[in-house]
């Protein structure tokens, strides 16, 4: 077993790295050669914490295993991140585990890689504007992938607590790029692409807000009663995602589909779109990329970091 | 992350350490101390192979984590068994990794330890002949364990297929004890405590086999269609299990289940009868266990042979 350690993650992934990956599992999951498994997910009832499990097959990356952890909302009294995981690779011809890698960081580059993937396939054409709703730990991530695989000139940004701005600040300062706080009609108004991660449990972004051609990546809502954006917005806007039955159930569309105005048939997966099979964003003003984070994204960046350690010298081999 | 490796396990695990543990978790169970979580087994669409999660949180004994693996049917041409798997423990105060624990051994040991454990509750008075229907690679396992907890002076056996009966033979000589090879009416006529642990997917065991106060333990069954005892037996019989909504789903139990015969009411956990909430065996002529497995009896023996391996120096210790 190849083990890669968390504190090694962040010398060996690269960006590009991971949108490969991501892009990749995406593609394999649409032409039916890759399926997550069914998601655990359970509350302890110890430590206010959620763990489970996310598992999954790629057989065309050949890529076998799960992420395991979850939310342990009293971690700072160790001195530790509130969202812990690991991922454990197995080899599909044999059963035996392969490789255990730390999935802290993999968690944000890989969240990260789907929302700057959907971009990609989904941004308006000439987008130079983009809008930041959400200033925790994982907002620096996506700004980064963002601005890494598109074009932006300018970073607008809105928080629900204003004191966490000069996050975005900074990683836009970082970027090379311009950064503005702005409310969240101006940030409708300018954007031409927006990504949400937030935690919120109603809408922040309402359907007047955003005007003109607009790509929306909503990257916060992961559990039942999460929301980020208007149903009225959901409503009118062309919709993608990672996995549709995710979507409808514990991502952003939960709502607008609890509202009857959106359904599953609405809903295309993003990996059609890479696979050539849905022309994405064609007429439409306002397309949604609704991430809701699956287990191949976990495993596919797993992976590619493992070949990566094994390059550099970086993986320990352990017999188990 | 503590690595205990598959090789080091049999020199550390004992049957006491697995009876204990088990014991102790059957009876957490009980208490609702600890819980399993819904089990994750899905077909590969490669190499045949059945691959999964099982996994659970103790919280009395503070163990959590998962079983991962699998049944990978054409493993011989790698030189492996076909039934591979893995334990991981996690930190529940942080959900950090803690083990990563080969778990092909742990596998059987926690199996022949469940079914000791159930004779120890629910053996009849006196129990000293033992029957062994089943002669593959657990059915040792399953020997050594039922000796070692019980007092039985002989052992009757049976086996679908008669050339394999050698491995009974060779364990009751290991344990200094005469066996016999007898057919079914016979073995159930002279046993006072029967095992069976086949593949079979039809009843083995007729009831009209069965004369006299009896304790089987079901161990074979443990997914859709398997089978080893007649549904009429499992009708006149007082039912016990690991975990009864397993049972009657995936377990031996399923057919009177379906039958009708038997609902989920009249099966009770064996940790009530360890925790003195049932009182077990009571007037019943038969008992049966039905031993499906849950991730808690993995997780229990894992717990179990980390510790050990700590105390003998032989857990690798590994940044993760």
């Amino acid at each position: 077993m190849w083990v890669v350690p968390e504190h090694e993650i962040a010398g060996l992934m690269t960006p590009e790295a991971a949108f490969d990956a991501v892009e990749a599992v995406f593609a394999a999951m649409a032409r039916g050669d890759a399926r997550n498994f069914p998601v655990v997910r359970e509350a302890l009832g110890h430590e206010d914490a959620l763990y489970g499990f996310k598992g999954g097959f790629d057989g065309a990356g050949m890529t076998l295993g799960l992420k395991a952890g979850g939310y342990w909302p009293n971690n700072q009294k160790h001195g530790l991140i509130n969202h812990q995981s690991t991922v454990f690779l197995f080899d599909p011809d044999t059963g035996r585990v392969s490789a255990a890698v730390g999935g802290n960081l993999l968690t944000a580059l890989r969240t990260a890689a789907a929302s700057a993937v959907s971009s990609k396939y989904l941004a308006p054409e000439g987008a130079r504007v983009l809008g930041m709703i959400g200033a925790g730990h994982q907002s620096a991530f996506q700004m980064r992938a963002a601005v890494r695989f598109g074009q932006f000139e300018k970073v607008v940004g809105w928080n629900p607590h204003p004191a966490m701005l000069s996050r975005l600040a900074d990683t836009a300062a970082e970027l090379g790029l311009p950064f503005e706080a702005v409310d969240l009609p101006q940030l409708g108004a300018d954007a031409d692409v927006i990504i949400t991660i937030t935690s919120a449990f109603e809408p922040l972004l309402l359907d007047g807000h955003v005007t003109g051609p607009t790509h929306i990546a909503a990257m916060g809502t992961d559990t039942k009663g999460k929301q980020e954006l208007d149903p009225a917005l959901v409503a009118r806007a062309r919709l993608f995602t990672d996995e549709v039955a995710q979507s409808v159930s514990i991502g952003e569309f939960q709502h607008a589909s609890a509202q009857k105005t959106v359904s599953a048939d609405d809903i295309t997966a993003l990996g059609q779109v890479i696979i050539g099979n849905h022309p994405g964003r064609g007429d439409a003003q306002v397309t949604i990329f609704d991430g809701t984070g699956v287990g191949l994204q976990d495993l596919a960046v797993a992976s590619a970091v493992v070949e990566l350690a094994k390059q550099h010298g970086k993986a320990i081999q352990v017999a188990i």
